[in-house]
């Protein structure tokens, strides 16, 4: 490469700044599709970078997509299909040539091809895994032995190691002697004479340091070692916890298997995230903007059912209190308020202790404090928004009774929201469920529930 | 150090592999504190690393704290400072003593500092700028200049640069000669006579490489340069979308200022998934697990005042059709259940839609595709619940109509919740509001208002 080939600034491409698609290139992109113009198409194309092409294929519908594909052809990058979201990356393997697929995939590290295969179906994996050389293929092969989702499965197999006894005299020279340094590494691991991984030093240490410097002296203080069977969520929060850049992963017998860069650690919390967020909305975490109406509707559908059941339970609640609400329509019109405020003080609650739980920051340590601090806080706001909803229940309907009973029915449901937002996690968590999955629903059918019965109650027991 | 320094496993500290606080450990350390034994507390606290103990003091009340920092005293480290919390960093920073204090922040490095004082109250920022030496001051005061949240204050202003005539042999000779290397950096930064960054070679490509190869050869294909005033979620996100490891930050003119290593960015992109997830919640993004019952209970008021008055909105929805309900109880029994079914299809538009335009995969070439798919799916499932709810309300009350009534209703609630929940977020987004700050009260105000109107005003003409 000479200095001509690299853009000091690549921009353009996207919306000032905002790293957005410019919409002005994504038309131009579809116009020279129609025209069915290969040259125009690999002109625009060129400056892109292999994620910002998958966000554009993710974004045009799939009949643009399937043409875009096939004009392409052979300038397709297997960097591109490892970027795509699972359900765009299929229907692009389908509509790739066969040559074209295994020239892609060729290309790509092991780790990624791992990425790339690992929620393919059979015939698809297949397909790609005969694409590859022997080497890569027991590489990727014996990636995929590990379990889904664990760091054996996240790390690159090539360490750059050294002997403990080494100075940095002698690590210069063997990298600099040695013909197949990984593509991107930031230290070298310091193993023992059974391989065990005692130390990490860093390049630039490395680099800065004299030849006759012994190597265990400018190991870095911090030192992590993963499991190889460790979840991949453990392994995100190690980086982002420890600061970790890379880190030895190690087997059951602690001997050193592999390496984790930071890079893919965040790749993973950013995934993390992106399934806590959707879960707590009862959304499916696989779920993208790219799935198709049928996909997305039956995804969805589950949660919703969840939602039915419990919007029945209560109106059966309800409907214990027909006859005092024949009597007092007031209570139809007041009572959703009462449940409202329940559920979204619940929900305030709930998301903190889903975070803190994920964080770690919700421990056995703290647990019973957090859950007297919710429910005092639910008593305080419930107290304030008590006295305000009881003034506005007073002079609509004229009753001074009435503010009574929504405030104080407002109180005692916030006080429930905060016990439930804060306990229904924690709880799911011991059991081993995600908290995030589960308890949205628990927690406001649990404040539905409370807000009708408690407002209905009292009202049916004061003011008739 | 020595190997003996370099623990190669420390999981004991934490509960097996899962890194959480030991309880355990913590019941020890407080015990310690209790007696006033300060050579065990030491012990104890030892193979801690400092975002553990940060983690450990927000785990513990605020007397416990108080009395830990105290007897810890000159064992405390500038780096827990930098882990904690806002909310307990000034806590600590007012129970240290100033110069224990003032001993801490001197062994941060400037980039440091600036992330522990820019949230801090001017006194206490005065008092920490006042311990450092003038050169570091100076460093940390320009830092300030840059607008909150840039990546100005993100970026370390010590960067490894080459002329880009420069080769392998020159770039080495220049690093082993050099005496102040900064601690962390992975990339030497190739910059033109004007001082603009042309490339980045990677110091693992400069190890393999021999000493007569020109750097421009060796760059890297993938480079950004990231603007100084850039906000600092949008750097987060060209570090995740474009892997990058570190990226040169110029001014106005393109010249390099200073370099953003992917740790930082991971961090700012760990902070924005969590503000983005707590404002769905309608929780304040700054509050945390250790904030005292009143600052918890302040931050929460505003979102539930603003849910109230959207509840109120409903039921005076609600009170219009007064008499309807008096004549016919059911459908104060039946109600919450359309306004809960579209409450929920609205929050699994919206969060998908808030995701996807963090992500920037939401876009204007994509917008109307993504409002029509969320309309359909709103539609097909309104459908298949409304069979079973119609069924349920048939089978309940005894009356075909009112299953039809109910069924109707909800489809159109769950086609406005899809509309709204795609709608909302998207024209916020153009205002220049955050979408996952306001979205959530608007859209469930919306299916409330319409699930309430729908059904109540669909049963008043058609049942009554």
């Amino acid at each position: 490469m000479t200095t001509d080939d690299i853009s000091p600034d690549s921009d353009w491409q996207r919306d000032d700044e905002s790293y957005e698609l410019d919409r002005k290139l994504v038309t131009a992109i579809l116009y020279a599709v129609d025209v069915q113009d290969r040259d125009k198409l690999i002109e625009l194309m060129e400056p892109l970078h292999a994620a910002d092409i998958a966000d554009l294929l993710e974004q045009i519908n799939a009949h643009d997509r399937a043409r875009l594909i096939r004009l392409y052809d052979k300038e397709f990058d297997g960097d591109i299909l490892s970027e795509l979201d699972d359900s765009v990356r299929e229907e692009v393997i389908n509509v790739l040539h066969p040559h074209v697929l295994a020239e892609a995939v060729r290309d790509l590290e092991s780790d990624d091809v791992v990425d790339l295969v690992e929620d393919l179906e059979e015939p698809q994996q297949e397909q790609i895994l005969d694409a590859l050389e022997d080497a890569d293929r027991v590489a990727v092969e014996q990636a995929l032995n590990y379990p889904e989702n664990s760091a054996g499965r996240l790390m690159q197999r090539e360490v750059v190691m050294a002997p403990e006894h080494w100075t940095v005299g002698h690590a210069i020279d063997y990298m600099r002697g040695t013909d197949d340094l990984p593509e991107q590494f930031y230290h070298v691991v310091l193993v023992d004479p059974r391989m065990r991984p005692i130390g990490n030093v860093a390049l630039g240490k490395l680099m800065g340091a004299k030849r006759e410097v012994v190597l265990t002296d400018i190991a870095e203080e911090e030192f992590q070692t993963i499991p190889v069977d460790q979840d991949e969520e453990d392994v995100a929060y190690a980086f982002n916890q420890y600061h970790l850049i890379s880190a030895p992963v190690v087997d059951a017998d602690g001997r050193l298997v592999g390496v984790i860069t930071i890079d893919d650690a965040m790749i993973v919390l950013d995934e993390e995230h992106e399934e806590d967020i959707l879960r707590l909305a009862g959304v499916s975490d696989e779920s993208s903007l790219s799935d198709s109406v049928a996909a997305t509707s039956r995804r969805r559908l589950p949660w919703l059912a969840v939602n039915m059941c419990a919007a029945i339970c209560a109106s059966l609640v309800i409907s214990q209190f027909e006859e005092t609400i024949a009597e007092l329509v007031a209570l139809a019109i007041l009572m959703p308020i009462v449940a409202s405020m329940g559920g979204n003080a619940g929900t305030q609650s709930l998301t903190v202790a889903v975070r803190a739980l994920a964080t770690k920051d919700l421990t056995a340590s703290n647990v019973w404090r957090v859950i007297r601090r919710e429910v005092t806080v639910g008593m305080l706001n419930g107290l304030c928004f008590a006295i305000v909803l009881g003034v506005v229940g007073m002079a609509w309907f004229a009753s001074p009774m009435l503010g009574v009973v929504i405030g104080t029915a407002l109180i005692i449901n916030m006080v429930v929201a905060g016990l439930a937002g804060t306990a229904v996690p924690v709880i799911l968590d011991r059991m081993g469920v995600d908290p995030a999955l589960a308890s949205g629903t628990f927690v406001t059918t649990t404040t539905d529930v409370m807000g009708f019965f408690t407002f209905l109650g009292l009202a049916s027991v004061v003011l008739l």
